[in-house]
């Protein structure tokens, strides 16, 4: 707004803030930001020589609670970036001799479950001088009060820690606050997924959403069915998830409260699938002979059926979360459409030239095996956009541009719990390089949303 | 030898050497050296593209074998090292069009296990054009037969991949083949062991003796005993093994069929036991006052046997080995003798004035419990030296330099399982810092000695 070659006098205004906030007590902000802060300008010096965890009397649990255990020896460090690094940073600190206690108490023990969909992840953290005392229903509320103490902390110019008087009562906004890795179209390498994992923790993400196979590649090493990664990762050896992988993910999930919830996506986006699995995906046709090309997963053929039924047995048993996620976006239905036994199925269902009728019954019968493991699905928006009385109760994941808040008032009317994506996609931030808009969006704003939308 | 000023005649032995070695072709060394290894010139490329590992059909192990799956995509990057470095390294490769598979077959399958006294690591392998088999009992001994492939292949001036005709016979000459870290002295973080285990797996190491806990700090926190680590360790929260580091290294040694053996040593090297365990140690005595200091452990009370039981307890359900070791080593006797109680305790039990006598007594009771948990006991050369005629079976360790062989002897001729530290102190390079004198030591040169020996 200003003219060029003249001084601004917004620039003044800005200079005169800066030397204002130089005499303004440094309170630090916690992120997210709790549901409510109170802090005060008295501030307390930490000493890392004299600061302590503890489980408090009452605690549910106690020295042995795997996961607060880990997690004090995790914080520790965060909270005293420079603690390790040499003898001279140790001694500084000597000179600030006042012990100082953070007190953890859990109504509930549940140190070697995991987290899920109705875990409760609130606190209360009261800092005072000396002490601060953190208390939780659950261990994974403990684990978001360590990451909102560990933030108040903070460092003057000489090194010295401090953290002011501070009062947090805490609950999450929304039940799942999720973060999306791809590694398909571009593999991650297990050490990339865990430093993922410690990213969302400081931001009090709790759901790992591995969409782990897509057309690309299917680096998943199934057990049932090695060919699929054997043939259908981009290495048969070094680009792939071991057993072993998973179980370490899933580990270093839980021990920062994260639920890992697998994606495998059908019946589009499976082209890496057709590799190790010969007769799952539909031939292509281009007149009366097949074009040597392959659609999306046969849905007409009991073998598809036979073999989605086992595929998610395995899934039941390695990913403990009792959500999955089974896809069910972009299905392209040239492929189908081409096919002669496809044509004759939709006939003999008469589901006449109407292709989303054959995605849905595709998309029913595989969410109907998955209630049978005990396990919810979660679907993209199209399965529900195809067929909006849902027969049964899952979970609508809403990715499309446009109207979003019009569809999250859809699908919460039909009775169904909704995750939005939309408006979040990293690799979208259109139309100018602005992140400011991730930051204004309202996933509420739209009529008729009530509680079941929370989630 | 040579004067100073002139030639030696066998620099120029040794110059010759250097030019007729460059026309040999390169046969690669496998280390330790197997029991029989052929190969011939006859050399073979090797294409990171078109190389695969895969079970052999009559293999009991198939995909889904945890610890080979595992081992397939370790040992790919390490055979071929240079292969995700970048795509301009990939491409060299294409030059060499020829499929090579290596074939890994097991005889019984026991990929959940762990690696224990009993297991079978010999192996078979054969390379020959275009493949190599390797077979084994155990998926163990698969292991030893993928670190010798691995150590097969070499790489020419240009990067391309070679290993030549070779057929190996292998299995160890000595079941415990053992590397002791001390993490007491001085802290090892968890991504330093992890990285020692890397390492003994590239030497056919089998045992990590976990000498996890002695005078100086006590890391291991414990779930029943707390206050040990939190009172003992150098910190009470960055100094420390967590129960889930304790497994991560449990199952990183699992992995690469290593046994991890944990050293409880005592009643001897225990002050730091003392910190967080108040009535544990011997409180030493100047004339008839305590002098605030604290001997070994109090073998007199019936609190030291109840503490011990515990601690054992725990340790087995920690670490699956069939091993413990419980130490016994070093004991002073000083602080007990000062002490009346213990003297009392001497006179009541008809000891007189030997103080081996009451150390026998101590680590017998301790054995006892240790047998009665399962659990096969090793203890430090004292306490067989002290009492030879052992009611119960143990290991001896043999640690005291001097004649070890003559000690030896003793041991395997009073029917007991020996294992052999003594020459092999790594910290102990001398009389000058001769490495070669760690290759030239025969730990079987004593007389008398039998298949057990080999233990």
């Amino acid at each position: 707004m200003a003219h060029p070659g003249t001084h601004s006098p917004r620039l003044w205004v800005w200079l005169l803030l800066v030397v204002v906030s130089r005499t303004v007590e440094p309170v630090c902000g916690v992120w997210p930001l709790p549901q409510q802060i109170q802090q005060s300008p008295d501030r307390y010096s930490l000493s890392p020589q004299l600061f302590s965890f503890t489980y408090g009397k009452d605690s549910a649990a106690q020295t042995g609670c795997s996961v607060l255990d880990a997690a004090f020896k995790r914080y520790f460090s965060i909270i005293f970036p420079d603690f390790t690094k040499g003898p001279e940073n140790g001694l500084r600190y000597w000179r600030e001799s006042k012990p100082f206690v953070l007190s953890v108490s859990v109504k509930s023990r549940g140190c070697d479950g995991y987290p899920d969909e109705d875990s409760d992840e609130s606190y209360n953290l009261s800092v005072s001088d000396g002490q601060a005392v953190l208390r939780s229903v659950t261990v994974w509320g403990s684990l978001r009060g360590l990451e909102s103490f560990s933030q108040l902390v903070y460092q003057d110019d000489y090194g010295s820690y401090f953290l002011n008087k501070t009062e947090i009562v805490d609950f999450p906004r929304f039940a799942f606050r999720g973060l999306l890795l791809d590694t398909s179209r571009h593999y991650l390498p297990l050490h990339a997924i865990l430093k993922t994992l410690d990213a969302m923790a400081y931001s009090k993400f709790n759901v790992f959403h591995w969409h782990i196979v897509d057309d690309p590649s299917f680096p998943y090493q199934s057990r049932t069915f090695p060919d699929l990664s054997s043939k259908g990762a981009f290495h048969p050896f070094t680009h792939i998830y071991t057993q072993s992988d998973v179980m370490r993910v899933i580990e270093h999930a839980r021990m920062r409260g994260i639920r890992v919830v697998p994606e495998f996506d059908s019946p589009g986006h499976t082209q890496s699938w057709g590799k190790g699995q010969p007769d799952l995906l539909t031939p292509c046709y281009k007149g009366d002979v097949p074009s040597g090309s392959f659609g999306p997963v046969d849905p007409t053929v009991d073998t598809t059926y036979k073999f989605m039924e086992r595929l998610l047995k395995e899934v039941k048993y390695v990913f403990p979360d009792s959500y999955v996620h089974l896809g069910g976006d972009e299905v392209s239905f040239a492929c189908w459409q081409s096919n002669p036994n496809v044509r004759k199925f939709m006939g003999k269902m008469g589901f006449g030239k109407d292709f989303t009728k054959l995605e849905s019954f595709y998309m029913e019968s595989i969410m109907n095996m998955t209630a049978a493991l005990n396990k919810t699905s979660i679907v993209w928006q199209d399965v529900f956009d195809y067929h909006e009385r849902p027969r049964s109760k899952y979970v609508v994941e809403v990715w499309k541009q446009g109207c979003y808040l019009c569809e999250m008032r859809r699908v919460t009317k039909a009775g169904l719990k909704v995750i939005l994506a939309a408006p979040f996609y990293l690799d979208l931030p259109i139309p100018t390089h602005s992140w400011a808009r991730y930051y204004i969006i309202r996933p509420l704003a739209f009529r008729g949303q009530n509680m079941s939308a929370k989630h």
